[in-house]
């Protein structure tokens, strides 16, 4: 818990605090005074003795204690002195409100940068400049200018946008939904994300974390942290600037260089975040986490007191690819002891409009009783005889007697009627949703995450390989400033990393012919090899097609003498002889760089499936073996590998070996900064992958 | 109007009116004596004299005056003798709130259907059995057993599900969202969405037509009478039991015979009606539509004091095609002289977030000014100078001002903080979002009702046909009772339709060999014609890719030889003449029957695009020419026939025509029931399209 003494510090200094209640100045003092905190809080104003009837220092060296956190709310030039000062008064950690940096432009983004450079040396670790501040809602302190302290709970939350926390703590609020960690980061200059993070990984007040971010300052890094800290606590992200007018928006505001979406999604699936599309999605997905134990697998049982919201639960769960548990024949036999004849027994189980809570409880009880079923939801609507209040004790009762901890989401439906219950449920940690459909997603998270934290520890896969001769290629074209590698490059390359491509060699003779066959086999291609002849099939120079021995002899000799007839004058090296790869898909592996995360690998069909249907898939270099897997199920068209129409499957375990030896070499060579192996042929099952062609272009 | 009646009747009778407060038919009393309906309320029961102080008659028969409208709480077996009594004092209209009916099984159904058929003699329209009763809000008539009722507004709503629609009543009267109308249809014995959807139509007090629909009754009709009023009132739909899951759910809880979803989908688009995913989607857009102008284009304004918000609302622009207008050049240089520095002036327009309600108000009026700006969204965080109500102010000011009526959404972002203010936006008709994608959302679906209203009156073109060919040729498969139409027959069909089939002949001698080579042109297949030859190919009797004259002669000859050596026995017709279409692609149209739409159109590209990707696109018959092109733009791979990677197009004309053309062959004759052309070979631009194979298969 590196940063203790910043989300509770012993003593909190406000640099520029003030008397004019106008002035951000005045409400972070106010805000820190009422918050309840306890430790000593210190003014700092060169002009006043006292506020809000505390005492005021001239400035932070009159200050006779030492000062944990320092609060800045003074004009961007005061910044560097009082940092110095604070320097002298072993202060840790500082936020700094004040604006006027990197948002304004060039100069600002200076001043932001050497006043980081100068806490780097003092060792003050900084939140901010521009930024909202901080409330830990357990010190409990409010060290922000925002006026609303929703009530304490276990999500943390941090925001890139300030605005954008204000109107989450408000809702927050309005909402009943409890906080443990608010952090508006401002233009993070130093303390970021993956900073806190990590903090709250141990941070027994979080259960949850929460994060509104528009990009990542160091995507390895944070990829590396997010892996960590996923596999304990949920980490749920609203990432904005998805698409291009997003973007745009983004890099006007900020200054932050958003990676592309492609990446920012891969590097979210590779490290078990959970993406939310809204402020409402994700505080949806959190409350659900925040209680709610994970599921132990997707067996699902719904009850409901009506059969439309019973639907629509359905439809979600079928979209969601969540099971709906097959209720057993002994519990279809024991719900009909109570429930009417008009009720539904199976999955959505029916009620009726009627239903008391007892009648409710008892449906709970007999469900709990099944071990095959992981998880519940309760829908209710409130009819003429319903009982919300009631059911939702009912339900905690039941859970309570079976002794079991399984998730229950709910989706008690309406306003004022549902209320009482719906508080109740609240207080016993049990998530409501005002439509069945969010109670599904909800559910469908934990799966998710259930899923995602029973999933090994996976190494990544090394593979032999001849990096000296690769380091050797690459110099030379660098020396040479050839940075787009030429053919036979490229291919030497991709052998080095044992990396099949087409066998080939040339023959003098027809002996030499006879041993290249030895390699390449049946069928391949002749070609007049000459520095003269430019186009070989003018002259007669090229057959295709050879399938033998004795149309290899005869394909030789007519080559040449059909060579000799039109050209007697041309310079023969030789007849090149290639393999030609039979009974094959085409697929294309490419790799290119993405600003925030490194190499970026695609997968995908070749030809139109990834020019027109743009049916691809990307990861992050490094990859494991599961992520090469995943990254070939992910496409559409994995059928077309798998075998469809009665063809045979091609050799998919070639592809995910072709795909982790290329991301190793991009690993090796971060200096590759785009590649494509268009067209890697991959043969039948057990049979190989071969690369057609590839091009790979290289920076300094 | 043909319900007026119905929801402000002079006179209503409860029959089973009760004085048990637990019993419905206590409620319902309560209700419309609480709901300030002014007409005369008869009550009804042979055990009681006085209900809440109203006078109860013993029989309907000792009512003086007539009944205008029937409210029947009795159990089921009573019912039809009340019905019998109500027809004597000119009853026009009865709801059935009892159950007992089609929901409970085939018996049940059978009573509904005699009730039904009875009711029809006596000239009274039903609503339920099985249901929740009806509101109407201006009349007021509070005709339900829900207690919850909302306030007066501008959207009417129509449930197939009682519970959910007491869920909706809460949810409306917690939420301030005001309606116009309430039904709970029920089992829908009689009244139904067709008749109320034509009533609200002309319905001065609605303005938004909102529903719950598990499914419909009368798919031809429903879509006749929905394309007419979605021209005139927006029409936004959930339809439940669009999944496999859900579709179970749904037969199982009222029975109704849930059409596949695709079905829905098709009929939907092609009527104009919004759907809508969850209740939440639903009223967010009726809201929107409750008040607001439809906007005369597609460029919006965002307008925001904080960066956030306004990334995440460009971004759902991008996703929903809605363009972020262009800020003019002198649009720019006017909000530069009021807005600071390091605001946005381009859209999304920044105001900042210490922006007061002055400086949205200057933003506001400068916007508007701009004529190409069709739509504005004003986002707002609560900061700490923010002046949410003064805000809110301004805009209405500004709109005031301005005297243009263009579409504003809001998202007003926060809980108590921002109350104020969207209270005073819902008070003059403005809908505020809790996030900016719904906002967003919201405006898409105006652009989108918007650009449907436009759309002109189209009629169904008529090709010129041989009907009596087809007639004649289903007629003698039906009578020997053969469902799976031969090739040849099928074959003629199409021809029948002027739909082109590869031309073809059979030669008895070279001369008519040259003769068919006229019709069919260069390259064609030739084939043995022999009833005793099976494998043609054994016995050297097929030529495939005959280019000219001279080939043909000697194909023809080489075959009549060949066979002659083999089966020197076998009779010869002759040998079969067959045009090979070329330089084609491969598309599919396909048409099934679905039991509430009737006849499905389906068109996607041949081979994996409709087997593995599933890329088709649906639509009912008959359909239009836009209906047609609609179809062939809507997959994906649509590109691959407009000329991708360097090709030339193909004829779409001449699938839009084939398509028309199928569809007009469908609606002639209803016994097909299932019909594919596969492949419907289709040629470059202008050379037209050709059917390869076609199976049909027709019903008795």
């Amino acid at each position: 818990m590196e940063f203790t003494d910043f989300f509770c510090p012993k003593s909190v200094a406000v640099i520029g605090a003030s008397r004019d209640k106008t002035k951000v100045g005045h409400t972070i003092v106010d805000n820190i005074l009422n918050s309840g905190y306890k430790g000593k809080v210190l003014l700092v104003n060169p002009n006043t003795d006292e506020i809000l009837g505390h005492k005021c220092y001239k400035s932070v060296l009159d200050i006779e204690d030492s000062i944990d956190l320092a609060i800045m709310v003074i004009p961007n030039k005061y910044i560097m002195q009082a940092l110095e000062d604070c320097s002298k008064k072993q202060t840790k950690f500082s936020i700094i409100i004040s604006a006027g940096f990197k948002e304004t432009g060039k100069e600002g983004a200076l001043l932001e940068k050497e006043i980081a450079e100068k806490a780097k040396q003092y060792g003050i670790r900084l939140l901010g400049p521009n930024c909202l501040g901080m409330i830990d809602f357990n010190c409990p302190l409010n060290a922000s200018f925002s006026p609303n302290m929703p009530e304490s709970g276990v999500i943390a939350f941090l925001s890139q946008s300030g605005a954008l926390g204000t109107a989450v703590l408000d809702w927050a609020k309005t909402n009943n939904i409890g906080l443990s960690k608010f952090v508006s980061m401002g233009n993070k200059a130093d303390i970021g994300e993956i900073d806190l993070f990590m903090d709250w990984l141990d941070d027994k007040e979080t259960n949850v974390i929460t994060a509104y971010i528009e990009g990542v300052t160091n995507g390895k890094e944070f990829m590396k942290v997010c892996s960590k800290v996923t596999k304990h606590k949920p980490i749920i992200v609203i990432k904005s600037g998805n698409t291009d007018a997003g973007a745009k928006a983004v890099s006007s505001h900020t200054g932050t260089l958003s990676g592309s979406s492609k990446a920012y999604e891969a590097a979210f699936k590779q490290t078990g975040i959970i993406r939310a599309k809204t402020v409402k999605d994700l505080f949806n997905l959190a409350t659900a986490f925040a209680h709610q134990p994970l599921p132990e697998g997707r067996n699902i049982a719904i009850v409901t007191n009506a059969g439309g919201p019973g639907i629509m639960a359905s439809d979600a769960c079928e979209e969601n690819g969540i099971n709906l548990a097959k209720i057993k024949p002994e519990t279809v036999e024991e719900l009909k002891t109570f429930l009417p004849p008009a009720g539904n027994f199976y999955n959505p189980i029916d009620v009726l409009g009627d239903a008391l809570a007892q009648r409710y409880e008892k449906t709970f009880e007999v469900i709990l009783k099944d071990k095959d079923i992981h998880a519940m939801i309760v829908l209710l609507t409130p009819q003429a005889m319903t009982d919300e209040l009631g059911t939702a004790k009912a339900l905690a009762e039941a859970l309570e007697k079976s002794g079991r901890k399984i998730p229950v989401v709910t989706s008690f439906m309406g306003g004022h009627e549902v209320k009482e219950g719906v508080d109740y449920l609240n207080s016993i940690g049990i998530p409501n949703f005002s439509i069945p459909e969010e109670a599904v997603q909800a559910l469908k998270a934990l799966i998710d995450q259930s899923d995602w934290i029973k999933k090994d520890h996976e190494l990544i896969k090394a593979f032999n390989s001849d990096k000296k001769t690769v380091s050797a290629i690459f110099k030379l074209n660098i020396e040479r400033n050839r940075l787009e590698l030429g053919e036979m490059e490229a291919r030497d390359i991709l052998t080095a990393y044992n990396i099949r491509v087409p066998y080939a060699g040339v023959a003098k003779n027809i002996t030499d012919a006879h041993d290249i066959i030895k390699n390449t086999g049946y069928p391949v291609v002749l070609k007049i090899d000459s520095p003269d002849i430019l186009h070989k099939s003018d002259v007669g120079g090229i057959k295709v097609g050879i399938k033998n021995d004795e149309e290899l002899e005869s394909a030789f000799h007519t080559i040449l003498a059909n060579v000799k007839k039109s050209l007697p004058q041309a310079r023969i090296n030789g007849i090149s002889i290639q393999e030609m790869v039979q009974d094959k898909k085409e697929v294309i592996i490419g790799v290119n760089k993405d600003p925030q995360f490194g190499h970026m690998i695609m997968f995908g069909l070749g030809g139109i499936y990834v020019e027109i249907l743009k049916d691809v898939s990307f990861r992050i270099a490094p990859i494991k073996e599961t992520d090469s897997k995943e990254m070939i199920d992910e496409i559409k068209t994995v059928k077309l590998l798998k075998g469809a129409r009665g063809e045979k499957p091609s050799d998919i375990d070639s592809i995910v070996e072709v795909l982790l030896k290329i991301s190793q070499l991009v690993t090796d060579f971060p200096e590759i900064v785009e590649m494509d192996i268009n067209p890697l042929f991959v043969k039948e099952k057990g049979k190989g992958a071969i690369a057609g062609d590839v091009r790979i272009r290289i920076e300094k």
